[in-house]
């Protein structure tokens, strides 16, 4: 990276936040994912070439043309109250009851969990997050100075008995927790979903210590059985904040998402976005407005969520048939990631680059954690590529793993300590 | 607003910047602008109806048939390639020479404010600006907890000389100043140029005090006569970090700007970036790579300039035949503002809600100060108003000023002192 290379002459110039914001190590890797011989399961960027190109294209561009005036403008912070009245119809799939005037659009989902940081976190407070955690939202925690605590989870989500002792301990510490981050659902990057009976405990814990629970839910509706799950939103509106995106729904590219608060925070935020960005972009907003208003977005989402299923499948099944003995890995009932679990004495951080040499790409486990774990873990992705390459990718994959237990078991499970440290994501891994 | 009604339950959760972010007392003004009947001289928004929407729409329509895979894609955090190579053909327009590399593409240039200021700013530091200052600068420096000190312009432009005394002061007092903040052209919300003598002493002056400059510069191709101003980063790469932005040249409401800074700042951008929003859309940014690769922009900023020219020369004209004696107005060269002075006595946050009544609306001069200044002023914009509309806008001014000017000389000319502070503005405002 060039600010490495160079000297920086004004480094003595930056705010103290500053240097909590700091690239990722595995980013000179992803310059060479984008090469056509790699098969990358690193990035989580969905399969939008499965929209409807013709019909969106021809939808937009009706809009700008008849309603250009209002479409090119400048809107209000709190986002285009229309499509926050669509946005209540959507979250209320998974059991929410709001109305437009809770809810704030934000830049994707990402700017949410900016804002919401912004206005809540001092440096030094306390952060919940579950290990793993989405890097993204790991990289927005460090650049205000919190202090993450993780708190384990298991293939039910989120451990409540962990989050309880973690509460306890901290709360004899006299540390300010500011907020529980957590993806319950087909979360990024674990895979898991937390079940229904620990999303009761979940909230009563938090009610227990009056801590807010900031609920990212990016991939709720991608979900590969029956209905959607509740969200922890809809059982309690006041110590719930919920986060939103029509990222993997319908396109990340358009870059909305949105925040649903109770009404104090989300004057609070609306001060925020406007001092952050002034207004969303009223051509993204009212594209999503009006592809709601016109289109089968059910039938859309319907879709994306068999093809999603499918490239789960090929993934699990190339899995279980070609990785060796010694892996474990998640099986994910929605959303776009596996967690695998290498043998002891594997890391998957130091294996990368060879990894990336027999043109396979994955995601270390380091970068979900902000305390240094997460060694022996990758995330696969199986949102973007075909399935006949996911299956290629794994059987690479499955190469390079033989190789290194070779190597482990012929020189020994020593591994090279690595640096603690959470490091900004490029959009690459989201 | 409804956080000063409701109690907020969760005022005790907040972060310590979060007490800087205050809504606007003028927006409970705004909400009544957007009536019919009332001649808005307030708001800032660009007249995006003259742009050639069916092109514009056919255009888009076309963009996302045809290339959606990408267009509805995520992105870099940096931006676009192929737009930001375009900006520098168009900051080339005012003498910048730079590279795409130096480049991030922002959610308008408010948004590069933004990450200037996070990355720059602890608590307690100063931030020079203007006085009068835009408003939404000073929403974001207030939002992280900057001290901004003024620096008075007059109508050609900031005063080097008071920028000198200034530095001295606060060089005296062992302050921390971590930039200079301008509009340096076509000012927001003065309407005044910094002229080309005092680019240089300004220059020369934040090399003598080593002080770095962001000069603020959406105006800039919006002038009336000759040639684009050379900007103030044209001659100097290392200590002006330029903010541009395409909000107020084609559309506000793709939000697209941009900051152009020296290499090590650039990377810190892009990091702070990536945990603001992980990446711009690039919906709204190929959009704008479109429109610049295929249609006739520099026409189309022509055509603007001369409808915002005889809507200047509208405003301008009126003024002079219509104002009662004691008033004074700045008269611009480019941009969409001109400010305006009452006369002693008289206070122009007071007398708004009496100019509504009269149904007309301007911007209080309250809004551009940190430290409690402005009341004599007041912003009157001829942007988005149609001719004959601003002449009734400035006729009916004029008489509510009469009134005053008799309330004044019947009552006498104390006026009630007012809090100090800054406060976020609404989009409306900008």
């Amino acid at each position: 990276m060039e600010q490495h290379a160079r000297t920086d002459a004004y480094v003595d110039r930056y705010a103290a936040r500053a240097a909590g914001m700091v690239p990722s190590e595995i980013r000179a890797l992803f310059a060479v994912v984008s090469r056509p011989e790699v098969v990358s399961l690193a990035g989580g960027a969905p399969y939008v070439s499965a929209l409807p190109l013709d019909a969106v294209g021809g939808m937009i561009g009706e809009l700008v043309a008849s309603r250009g005036a209002e479409v090119l403008q400048y809107g209000s912070a709190q986002g285009d109250e229309g499509l926050r009245e669509r946005i209540c119809e959507v979250m209320a799939l998974e059991g929410v009851q709001a109305g437009a005037d809770e809810i704030v659009v934000t830049v994707g989902a990402q700017q949410a969990l900016d804002l919401i940081t912004k206005i809540f976190v001092d440096p030094g407070d306390v952060v919940l997050a579950e290990a793993p955690s989405y890097v993204g939202a790991l990289g927005t925690f460090a650049s205000y100075q919190a202090d993450v605590v993780h708190v384990p989870l298991d293939d039910a989500g989120l451990v409540p008995s962990a989050l309880r002792e973690t509460l306890e301990r901290l709360r004899r510490e006299n540390r300010r927790v500011k907020f529980l981050y957590t993806v319950p659902t087909f979360q990024n990057p674990a895979g898991v979903t937390l079940s229904a009976a620990r999303r009761a405990e979940v909230l009563e814990i938090c009610a227990e210590y009056d801590v807010l629970i900031v609920e990212d839910n990016p991939y709720g509706l991608i979900g590969f059985d029956g209905e959607p799950m509740r969200a922890l939103r809809a059982d309690d509106a006041e110590r719930v904040i919920y986060l939103g995106s029509f990222s993997k729904t319908i396109a990340s590219g358009l870059r909305v998402g949105w925040v649903l608060a109770p009404h104090a925070v989300r004057a609070k935020l609306v001060l925020a976005a406007e001092s952050a960005i002034l207004c969303p972009s009223n051509f993204s907003q009212l594209a999503v407005r009006e592809y709601l208003n016109t289109q089968p977005w059910r039938e859309q989402i319907k879709g994306f969520r068999e093809l999603y299923r499918e490239r789960r499948d090929t993934m699990l099944d190339a899995l279980a048939e070609l990785m060796p003995a010694g892996c474990t890995w998640t099986r994910p009932a929605g959303g776009f990631f596996v967690w695998l679990t290498l043998p002891e004495g594997l890391d998957a951080k130091a294996m990368a680059p060879r990894a990336l040499a027999e043109r396979v790409a994955y995601v270390p486990g380091t970068g979900f954690y902000a305390d240094g774990g997460g060694h022996r873990h990758m995330r696969l992705s199986y949102c973007f590529p075909e399935p006949h390459r996911i299956r290629e990718g794994v059987r690479r994959l499955a190469g390079v793993v033989e190789q290194e237990i070779v190597m482990r078991d012929t020189f020994g499970g020593a591994l090279p300590a690595e640096p603690r440290g959470v490091h900004t994501p490029g959009p690459d891994v989201v």
